[in-house]
């Protein structure tokens, strides 16, 4: 019997505790099909911290989603029982233990549920979560949506920040080196060599000025061509979102991708063998009126229905 | 002889009192085409409260208003006697009351003015301003713009919401159920139910993820061939755009229209038979400089604009 | 066996769900000396709306609050088993049924508790919360923080507003007469028979113009020399405080307490027999980085600390 | 027959246009006693701009006001006839102009109302309100609240601008020197000379951090024993206030007068011979919540209550 | 020897001086090509104020700029000596005396630099920076992204300020009046006759609302259309985009370009004869988070990269 | 000949670069008597971090100082040569090597400057501050303005965070555990462990409930009286004042001191021994109109002036 979100005919959407959706904790149910988490570390970030707030904020901001997708005709928390599973500890003075954590707790809780979808948290955590996705589904396809390519290697010599997660999974085997792409890169660069490295690492590119010509419909496409049968991680960097989207984040660049884009591209995931995803970088203290906390819950909604149609057609997971 | 609004070769456009663009006073002038009402009323609102503040915001953000709209070649101003007859009153802690003293107060207006627009308020003040209008022009067409149905039942026991204004006014033979429409609408909803009793209320439908392939064009033809020759009442929750363009609202929902698409589509509405307007669902203390307020001011500039057009033209009005 | 917060070596006080000062929800423990509830409520309001968000904002912005009080020297959580008993659903669209609702989720929760500390919510709730005080304790001493005295009549035909609860409170019975004072009372009033009405309704008055004379000591004195050895209750609204300490609220007025002379003065009150208390009126979309939020946890953090003192005495409670 | 601000048993206090204190348009009544005039002209600012917007958002920012003053104990718009004479208009490119028609429009007000409260704008305006009062009263005593001397010379070759309104009104003899005194001083200057030259144009100054060795009461007497008898103009500086308490400001120093200090100095004027006043340098795109706007409304509000009660003395005004 | 910006791989990006993309001040270097110019002013505006801090504002949203441009694929900081020129002086209380110093102080870099990229200020700056720029190069083509047309003939009498650079400059012979052109424009008008006249000056015009149509590509080559090989100035007025993506400005107008859009447009001027730009009126009081800011430093940066292209092919500049 | 700030009837002071006090950058001067350095470090926090960006936001926020203290009749920068020494890199991925690099930088500018003054960055930086002060001073006494004690020991098994400077300065030597005292202690602790080994560790406490009582003058008395004549290094976290005066910092304590409290304090140091200061925890995301960023700058104004008239004395530095 699966355990929805609070009915808000017999309780206000501006009351109760705020678990994402208003979805049950892990601990009121028995049977878990997608389990939502938080991670609350900022300790990788380059710039503006604070996306240690991320989640507690992302949670607050999603009060206002009700149970029945009409662009996907699906009532995803019927499909399948999708809970809050609370936040996993990060310790936030040492990257290295904090990377043990989220990996130890992703593991355990994939075990229980299946699926996973992460709220972050600084983009470090990529990288934990990926090792726990490759340990269960071996390499997979990834498909990045950022405004940067996070394919760095070192920063003040730490190789584990938010500018290194892909890189580092893919120096660790955890990534399908022939099914992965980015969407929404732009800004400038380092240099030259950060794109060319980049592609060694298994990366293709649909860069935001693209958008214009290739529109929702091209996008799809071009990730559908990329990914195709692999079991599939989605990770969302909210700048991604341009500025004006999504201003409650730590490096954002202009000239990003409009909230309606983004969420028409996910929303196409539903045909996609999707194991697990994450919406990372919000940053509440530069938000404001929660765009950016609202823009991230509206992607996370669209990730979990995708998920749970997955689970209805009984997919692996 | 009519009276335009403040010179502001004489007046700087900070200086003096905010009416609506700087227009006369209801009782500054004899004859009145078009009058512009503040409805300061939110107590029918679920979530995010403060639209009551909406009508002296709006008038604030829309100083920098200017004479003539260069996209309709016309001098809105000078076509008709727009005036700002500034706010009915309406009991905050009465919801059936305020209802009444809104309806009145139109009706008052109505009978003066010929043609109405309603700063809001939240949505509950689109009931009586439809009572107040099919009492003259008989059931009304509806165009109506917003990320919401607003055709629940009832909220908490209580019939009349921000939430149900449309399915009421049908329900009372209001509207011409052959000839209503809504653009814009997104984000989860209840059940699959809400747009099949949608469906039976007489209204169509755009969703905002069709706006990228239909584009404002499409929009309007959609709209057009909905309404046709219809006395057409507009009905506009600023939460149809994005957050990003609007974030001073009640329930925002990610992946809205843009400002330029919403001005586009109202533009063209100056060969419709409109016969009264609202744009609602402000609320200040989420907006930033004013994003929010001057779009809302861009909007019913455009609507006063095809009114005035309207009068113009002698349309009955 | 009590159960206190948790514990910031182990997770980081930005991680976790945001309960009231990180404490246990109620039905995690067995045994409850003392409940904090929250009351998102704001129906009653006259002016800017948006207390129905308090409870949560302040429990976010009560994140930092920890286990030992050094000015009392107690260990509050350790006297007593302190827990946050959620929300109770309050009717935003019915004063009379929003006020039933929350006498009887009071009622319940005080049969099981003993003794209740309320997050608000707007005033209005105060008259409820009164009539399950005086349920158990017969008529109360009420002391009352506020820029405003709370005892006008009716305001648009309505007898149950933020601005009445204590006029109602009185006329009901529910008011010890002899035993009742406002402090912080400030700003222009309606007409001098508002302070002669309010003191037939049992009030005295410490006018926030005297605090520089009085002093936190004199005003404690003046609060003990009233209430005595009679059951307390404490009803904080937050705009006692100056805006610049409280601008997340509804109807500020300048010229307010410190929120350090609040402190001193709440924490007097261990040695009262201390049977309820609330803070009511923050509103978040006012607030600033937390300011309002986090002087609303700290003056709760007090108000349990002196009543959990009276627990460990075993007073009645 | 004095006509008050509207009622708000009638009106609620969000609702209608937003005159001072909600009080009737100069063209409304046929007799005034006192007028509230605004200037919106900030022209004459050395950092932060902004104060143009002063009287709309201090307006805005007195819809609370009520019409009795407990702490003097009388009504102040039933003792005179106070109305909103609206802006005078102040061209924005030059401030010779400016300082003109300021000059002409408060002179014209003077002549049909008696008393004049003036809300700026930046304190330029002082010298042009200051010829207005002397021209009638000959020269005046100036109580001068502020963080700042105002008695710099000239700032890039011009002499008139927000930091030098009273050497010029000293030097034009518009000041009687032997009355003149400033309150609230602070923050480093430019030399030692400042003080002395200070002293020399004819005032005494009472430096912020004597305020807690003098008090509230302290200060007061050291007004009056400067003023006496005089005529006397009160300038305020909204500065003078720390910046926690008046954030929308344009050139803030930490360390000032609480909000609850002002107001009890700013109450003790009702004994003065008080002629006019101003409230200077609220800069709204700096403020947050209103809180610097509803401080400046208070402190007007005391300043008309004194006014008030000078006019109902039938002393000369 | 060229010297680049910081390297952030030593020197974290919140860490050091805000020049302009952290690269060198101009006395740090002994060869220039394209200097970067801040003209905090601001007394030109007809609104909200504050484009004095516009400079530094934007050099502080421009620490997270990287050195290699992958749109163009050019690394523009190694091509050509770039450097931050500070602030040139300009007198806030005279628009004549500040003109003058701008233009003085543009030509004395002009005859150092070669190329000139200006940060403001508000828009009166683009006459005297045209009047320094026409001296060398004579009448120059203008690509003048703005809301508004900027053509306006006086205000209040004086016939500089931000709404008239363009007629000035037409009228003294420093445009070239076959090759100007608007993009951007929307937003109501004065009258018929501003387009009119606009057209006599020599400008023709991309309305904002023919963006949808014409796409970036459309408005690329409706710009080379007009220009060709004319030395080309661009000047960039921040409300070109819409108040979503440009919140920090001070005339406001709804319906604008995005960030993407602009960026697009600009990145294509490469290719062009580009001789000098500026972006101004970003207003940062009434920013968030820098979105505008952000957005002003990439325009910045796309318009450098142009122009360093242009000095790699040894064009003339 | 030394060099003071930047002259303002010359540059405005919004124009130029944001050097603390507009004071000359320490590669202008040859000689150097006291040395402003900034520390953009903030990976030492357990609640909200942001203190990274504190060095650029204070100096920005103290464009306004002029070079007269009239508090103290003295011209601090005309008595001793301050300089602004621009920022440390600090590791923002490792503690403990930015805590080398603090320590080193702070060294080298020791030896050339003599005296030094500190941005932060957290609170983690007075620990490698004292070890560069211990360096050359051996023990010395520490007045430590702050809510929080500072001397906890470890936090999820990290030595050094900003929780814990003063107990690792005291283990390793670096105080004279005679000499020094916390002012401004309050908020609830983790246990009564916490004062006594506080005491233990060498520290007095003056509790911000004590202000009222004590006053700025008995407090002085009690620093003087511990202090006497050692080296004296004062570390202000900007949290000391309550959050209406510092909402801008990371761990907020309601109930704090006001500024004019902490000025009129500090103030009183020019007659110690002062060799060394700090100002850390500003954390600009939280803060508003620069209200913590202005309070910052006073207290670093007055710190320099006292340590000015050290210079001035001859005395050791």
């Amino acid at each position: 019997m699966i355990r929805g979100p609070v009915d808000s005919s017999q309780v206000p959407r501006f009351a109760g505790p705020p678990t994402f959706a208003r979805l049950p904790r892990i601990d009121e149910v028995s049977d878990v099909d997608i389990a939502v988490l938080g991670v609350p570390f900022d300790s990788g970030v380059s710039y503006r911290p604070g996306a240690r707030f991320g989640p507690s904020h992302v949670r607050e901001s999603s009060r206002l989603l009700r149970p029945y997708n009409p662009a996907l005709a699906v009532e995803p928390f019927a499909l399948a029982q999708v809970v809050d599973a609370g936040d996993v500890v990060a310790n936030p003075f040492s990257i290295p233990e904090a990377v043990r954590q989220i990996e130890v707790g992703a593991r355990a809780l994939l075990e229980r549920a299946g699926r996973l979808v992460t709220i972050g948290g600084d983009h470090t955590i990529a990288l934990p979560l990926l090792r726990s996705m490759a340990a269960i589904h071996g390499p997979v396809a990834v498909v990045h949506f950022d405004a940067h390519l996070d394919t760095w290697d070192t920063y003040f010599g730490e190789p584990t920040t938010h500018g290194t997660p892909f890189r580092r999974a893919s120096e660790e085997g955890l990534l399908d080196r022939s099914g992965c792409l980015h969407v929404g890169i732009r800004g400038p660069l380092y240099g030259a060599a950060d794109l060319r490295q980049d592609a060694e690492l298994g990366f293709q590119t649909v860069h935001a000025r693209e958008m214009d010509d290739l529109g929702v419909a091209g996008v799809v496409e071009r990730i559908r061509d990329r990914v195709r049968e692999r079991p599939v991680y989605v990770s969302v960097d909210i700048d991604v979102l341009d500025p004006a989207f999504a201003p409650g984040t730590g490096t954002p660049e202009s000239g990003g991708l409009l909230s309606r884009e983004l969420l028409g591209i996910v929303r196409a995931f539903s045909t996609l063998n999707l194991i697990g995803a994450d919406v990372v970088e919000v940053a509440p203290a530069y938000d404001h009126a929660e765009i950016t906390g609202i823009a991230a819950s509206h992607v996370l909604y669209e990730l979990v229905s995708a998920m749970a149609m997955g689970v209805a057609r009984g997919s692996a997971g």
